[in-house]
């Protein structure tokens, strides 16, 4: 029987609260077992780029990662937020390591290719080095992953951390059983968005195609529910959606999706 | 016999040329054998906390590392300067991992204690966990380590780049013979300051007192040389002072110092 492993991706609602924050950190050093973190940088990138006087470049309502907005994209979430990150989880006996893709080559990417939209610096992940990863963890390090990639060439590349929370889990199914965590402001998914509680707490494909004839799952859901199934059908055990009291052993209400 | 292992410091005349630094990473790259380099930013913090607004601040002509001060330390040196070395020794082969002192709880440090003057967020190194980053060394990995260390209670640390280096080399030569090369703009320890070329080539501890009573040894080489003299006393092999091309295979001009 393969060896449990915990990926747990977290967004910018608990980056940017620091008592949020040093709470899940609490509850994800209690995890037992191997694990992963993945973690954006949320708002605080936008927030020092506009100290800075650099305005987000949107196209299309779509954010481009710019030289410029790199830079801070780098600074922020591979310096800031990640090592705050792994000192606190130092701090809880949690031997964190932080890394981006580029450390010991753990995610290579390419520069998504210019179509409608030039999104400048943003990757799209080809291959996650399972080898590298795995021997982090069998030496009982805990990887913490912000949202950057490299090219091979020399070019860090700004990484939805979904996906790279995803591609992890899906290039660890091989050696692991895995668990993926997605943690995020509500307790799931909903079947009445107007009632926070009204949690779905198990959806497997069946039930899946049913939510989405009847509308209960759109709009923002939609492709993280996609996302979701994606990492399923390449051997990922489980993925869980909820907030990040979901890490509570006790807790119940959240979303789990199986095939 | 014990395997070589080299330790490079290299300051912020490399940091912050990029012709220089590319130059630098690819010579670093093809020194054979495990190797670990470390950094620290140079003036790249300095001028982000300019444009941020925030003011350096001295005391006594000693630089202070407030919260705010600590906060663009974290986003240069282990973000911006550090994910961009690591990205590029990827591209000439090698195998580089980021880390801060904090990582896999790798240079644990106290804050230095208020005495006349209150340096704010600064570490003295306490230890250096040479079981991790020998299991680093050991998976082909090469660390590559900003100035940055942590107290093992979540917070973290500015520590001068050129200690973590000499501390780093002591702590790794209880396994490996252990060079550490100190690259600075010199090409290593000068007879006459006015002549860049009149390299003193070897100093031993006899010649070095013959130095220190001549007045060739002075100012600012007196505290770098006092410090390879207290990690060649602590089992460190062999130092090296000179600029970035004495990592060239064929390079003889830079001043190597044994006990």
């Amino acid at each position: 029987m393969k060896q449990k492993l915990a990926i747990v991706k977290i967004g910018g609602n608990v980056i940017e609260n620091k008592t949020e924050l040093s709470k899940f950190l609490a509850l994800f050093s209690k995890i037992e077992g191997p694990k992963i973190l993945v973690h954006g940088g949320g708002k605080l990138a936008t927030n020092f780029a506009k100290k800075l006087g650099i305005e987000s470049k949107l196209v299309g309502g779509r954010r481009i990662t710019d030289a410029e907005s790199l830079e801070i994209i780098t600074m922020t979430y591979a310096g800031l937020v990640n090592k705050n990150i792994v000192a606190q989880l130092q701090a809880n006996s949690c031997n964190a390591i932080g890394l981006s893709g580029a450390d010991g080559n753990a995610i290579k990417a390419h520069k998504r290719p210019i179509k409608e939209v030039d999104f400048g610096f943003v990757g799209d992940v080809d291959k996650v080095n399972v080898a590298t990863i795995s021997s982090l963890v069998a030496a009982a390090l805990i990887p913490v992953f912000c949202a950057l990639t490299h090219d091979g060439n020399g070019q860090l590349l700004n990484t939805n951390a979904d996906t790279i929370a995803s591609e992890i889990a899906i290039g660890m199914s091989a050696d692991y059983d895995t668990t993926l965590y997605y943690c995020f402001e509500k307790k799931g998914v909903l079947m009445d968005i107007a009632d926070e509680d009204s949690v779905v707490k198990h959806i497997n494909l069946t039930s899946y195609q049913k939510l989405l004839s009847d509308k209960i799952i759109a709009d923002g859901m939609l492709p993280k529910l996609e996302n979701c199934f994606h990492a399923l059908k390449a051997n990922v055990n489980k993925v869980c959606i909820g907030d990040t009291s979901m890490l509570h052993p006790s807790s119940t209400l959240f979303t789990t999706i199986t095939l």
